[in-house]
C-alpha cells in the first residue's frame, strides 16, 4: 500500500530530512514566510509601491544576510517591516551558524566512524554532543555578542547623535544584529556613510561582524582554548590567521588606492581616512555595510574588493564567500605542489586529498556561478563588466556592497542576484558536505594515462 | 680547482642545460636577438620613431606568437623588419612545439622508468625516440601546413585582390606562417577586418591555426591513428573534443550577442555574419587575428572571449592559454567529485591525483597572473576593467586580440603585458613539467585533520 503512513515517514526521513537537503529547505521556508510578511500593507509606507519583487528580493537578501537592496530600507518599509527584516536576518544568521556547525559535526562523526578519511584527533575541540546543545550554544553566543554591541551603539546614538532613548535603543539593536549577522542592512538611507569618521560606531560594528564572520566552531574554540595558539585546530588557525592577513591586506590596498581620491577619502582627516580604510578592509568580508560610496570608488578598489568578497569569512559563520579555510587549503595545495611535496601539511597535520578536492570543487563551482551570473547581468543590462562583476560577486559572497546598480536592475537581473545570493549562502556548505558524504571508494583501478598538462 | 673545465661543463649541464630551464633561456635568447635586429635602422621606415620599447615589445610578441602590437606592423616596419618578425614567429612557434613535445616525452620516460606515477601504456603513440627525430618531424609538419596554406592564400590574393604575383606570394607566406603559429601578425593595418566576409581567406587561415593549435602530439597521433576514435590517447581525445566543443560554443555565443549589433556584424550579409561569427569563435583560441574590431564589441563578447582566451588550445602546440587538456582534467576532477567518485577516469583510463594537482596548480597560477596583471594595468592606466582584463588575458593566453588599448599604453603597462606574454608562453609548460619532475614521496605521514570546507 503506497499510502501507508510508514512509507510517508520513510519518504520524509529519506528525502526531506536528509541532513544536506534540510538546509536549502529551511532557507526556502524562511524566504517564503519573509516574502509573505513583507507583502502585507502594514510592512510598507504609504508612498511605497506594491508588488511582489521588492518583498522577495528583500526577504532573500535578509535571510541570506546579504544586504543588497532594490528599495530604500528606511523609507520603503514601516517599523513593522523593519522588525520583519530584523527577524529574517536573525533567523538566517542563526540558521547558517547552527546548521553549518551541525553538518560539520555530523561529517566528523560519520567520517570518523568509518575511519576512511579522517582519524579522530584529540585536538578537535568541536565536541558538543547533540543538536540541542549546538542550537542552545549558538543562540547564547549570538545574544551575547549582539547584546553587547547593541548596548554600546545605543549609548553612542543617544549621547552623540541626540536620538531619544527608545529610538537609540532600536537603532542599536537593529545595527548590532545586522552587524553580528554580517547582514549589512542599515536604517539610514546612506547606510553608514554618515558615520564613516566616527570610531565609536565603526569599531564596535567591525568587532561584531568580524566575530560573527569567524564562525561558530572558531568562536567556541577561542572560548575554550583562548589564545594558546599552539593548541588551536588547523581549522581555527586557517580561519584566524587568514582573517587577520586579509584584513591587513584589504585595508592596505584600499588605503593605497583611495587615500587621496577626492571622490572617496580625499576630504577626510587623516584619522578619518585610516578609519574608513579599515572599514574598506573589513566590510567586504562580508559585512555589506558601506561607509564610502562604492559607485565612486576606483576600478582597482572594485577589483580588489571583488577578490576579498569572493574569499569571504569563516565556515559555519555569518560571513559568506567560499570561506577562508577553503581558499587557504587550495593555496597550501598549490604551494606544496610547487615545492614538490606530494602531501599537504599544515601545522603538523596532513590534509587529505579528498578535502583538497572538495575545496577545489567548492571554489571552482563558485567561480562558475559568479562568471555565469556576471554574463547574465551583462546580457540583461547595459552596465559595464566592472559593475556587473562587483554586483554578482557581492551577491554570491552574500556581502551586500553595491556599485550602485542593484536599485535600478530589471526584474530578470534581480532574479539573477536572488539566485546568486541563495547559492552563495547555502551552496558552499551544502555542496562541500554532500561531497564529503557521497565519497565512495572504487573497487578497481583502471590503468593510468597522463594527458599533457600546460 | 674551481676553474677546471670539468666543473664548468658540470655547471653548464646542471644549471643551464637543465631540461626545464632550457626553455626560458632559449626564449630569452630569441627575444634578445629579435630586439637587436628590430632596433637596426634598416628594420624601420623613415617616419617611424626610434627607441627600444617598440623593438622589445614586437620581439616578445612575435617570439611568444602573441600578436599584440604597440605600433602598426605594415607601416612601422620595413620589409626587412617584416622578415625579422616572420623569422621570430617561425622560431618561436617551432620552439614551443618541439620543446613542449620533448619535455612531455622526457616526462613520460622519466616517470615511466621510476614507475611511480604513470604505467607505460601501449596506447601512448608519442614514441619518437630522440631529440633529432622530434625536431625533424616538427619542422616537416610545420613546413607542410604552412606551405599548403601559403599557396592557397597567395593564389587568392593574386586572383581576387589584384596583387602582383611576388606581393601575393609574400603575403601568402607571411599570413600562412602567422596563422599556423597562431601569431596573429598581419601585414594589413586593420589586420583581417578587410577580409571578414571572404571565406577563401578566412577558412584556410582558420584551418591552419586550428591545426597548429592542436599541438604536435595530437597532430602526429592523428597522422598515425587517423580517425579511429577508439584508439586515440586520452590526451588526443581531450584536446580534439575540447577544441570542437569550444569552437562550437564560442561561435554560438559570439553570434548570439553580435548578430544584429550595428558596430560589428550588423551590416554584413547572412553568410558574412556566419563567417565572422565562426572567426569570432576560432580566433580567440588563440590566433590573435581579428576580423572584427574588438574595441567595438559588446561587454558580453569581451567577457566570453576572455574565458576562451584563458583556456587556449592544445599542449605542445602554437596556441596559448592554460591548454584544453589542463582545463578538462580540472573539469573531470570536479565532475567526479560531485558524483562521489574518488578517482577520475576518462575513456577507461584513470588520471592520477598528481596530474590533477598539476592541472590545478597551472590553472590557478594562471588566474593569479591574469588578476595581478589586470590590477597593475588598472593602476597604471585609466582604462576600465573590461578592457584591461581583456588585454591581460589576451597577453597571458598569447592570443593577441586587443580591445584597442595596447597601442596607447604607457611603458610600465607595456612591461606588464611583456611579462604576461612571456609567462603565458613558457610558464604553463615549464611549471607543469617542473612540478611533475620535482615530485618526491614523503617518508612519513602526519596525522590527518579536516578543516571545514565551504
Ligand atoms: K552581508
Ligand atoms: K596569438
Amino acid at each position: 500500500n503506497p499510502w501507508a503512513p510508514a512509507r510517508w515517514v520513510g519518504f520524509l526521513k529519506r528525502v526531506v530530512l536528509h541532513p544536506v537537503r534540510i538546509v536549502p529547505l529551511a532557507y526556502l521556508c524562511m524566504i517564503s514566510i519573509g516574502t509573505l510578511l513583507l507583502m502585507l500593507p502594514a510592512a510598507r509606507t504609504e508612498d511605497a509601491g506594491g508588488g511582489f519583487m521588492p518583498a522577495l528580493f528583500t526577504a532573500v537578501s535578509a535571510v541570506c544576510v546579504t544586504g543588497l537592496v532594490t528599495v530604500d530600507t528606511p523609507t520603503f518599509w514601516t517599523p513593522f517591516g523593519h522588525t520583519v527584516i530584523l527577524g529574517l536576518i536573525q533567523a538566517g544568521g542563526f540558521g547558517i551558524m547552527s546548521l553549518g556547525t551541525l553538518l560539520a559535526l555530523m561529517l566528523r562523526k560519520k567520517i570518523g566512524l568509518h575511519g576512511q578519511l579522517v582519524a579522530q584527533s584529540e585536538t578537535h575541540t568541536l565536541n558538543l554532543g547533540d543538536v540541542r546543545g549546538v542550537l542552545f550554544r549558538v543562540a547564547r553566543i549570538m545574544l551575547l555578542f549582539e547584546g553587547a554591541t547593541a548596548i554600546f551603539l545605543a549609548g553612542r546614538y543617544w549621547i552623540a547623535y541626540q536620538e531619544n532613548p527608545l529610538e537609540a535603543l532600536w537603532h542599536g539593536v537593529f545595527h548590532a544584529v545586522s552587524a553580528f549577522n554580517n547582514a549589512g542592512f542599515a536604517l539610514y538611507s546612506d547606510n553608514l556613510i554618515g558615520f564613516a569618521q566616527d570610531p565609536w560606531i565603526i569599531i564596535p560594528i567591525c568587532l561584531a561582524l568580524i566575530s560573527g564572520g569567524l564562525g561558530f566552531p572558531v568562536l567556541i574554540e577561542l572560548r575554550r582554548q583562548g589564545f594558546r595558539f599552539g593548541s588551536w585546530t588547523v581549522h581555527a588557525r586557517l580561519t584566524i590567521y587568514g582573517t587577520i592577513a586579509l584584513l591587513f591586506l584589504g585595508t592596505l590596498m584600499f588605503a593605497a588606492v583611495e587615500w587621496n581620491r577626492q571622490e572617496t577619502l580625499g576630504g577626510f582627516s587623516p584619522g578619518g581616512k585610516l578609519l574608513a580604510a579599515l572599514a574598506g578592509g573589513v566590510f567586504p568580508r562580508t559585512a555589506g555595510f558601506n561607509s564610502i560610496d562604492y559607485a565612486a570608488a576606483a576600478s582597482e578598489t572594485l577589483f580588489i574588493t571583488d577578490i576579498l568578497m569572493f574569499i569571504g569569512g569563516g565556515s559555519a559563520g555569518t560571513a559568506g564567500g567560499i570561506k577562508i579555510a577553503t581558499f587557504l587549503v587550495l593555496g597550501y595545495s598549490i604551494w606544496n605542489e610547487v615545492r614538490g611535496n606530494g602531501q599537504v601539511n599544515i601545522a603538523h597535520r596532513s590534509i587529505s586529498s579528498s578535502v583538497q578536492r572538495q575545496a577545489l570543487t567548492v571554489a571552482l563551482l563558485g567561480v562558475a556561478a559568479v562568471i555565469i551570473g556576471t554574463l547574465l547581468l551583462l546580457t540583461f543590462t547595459d552596465h559595464t563588466l566592472e559593475k556587473t562583476l562587483f554586483e554578482a560577486t557581492s551577491a554570491f559572497g552574500t556581502v551586500g556592497l553595491s556599485a550602485g546598480i542593484t536599485a535600478g536592475l530589471p526584474t530578470n537581473a534581480q532574479v539573477v542576484l536572488i539566485v546568486l545570493m541563495f547559492l552563495g549562502r547555502i551552496g558552499t556548505v551544502t555542496v562541500s558536505t554532500a561531497l564529503a558524504l557521497s565519497l565512495r571508494p572504487r573497487l578497481f583501478r583502471l590503468p593510468e594515462e597522463r594527458p599533457i598538462i600546460g
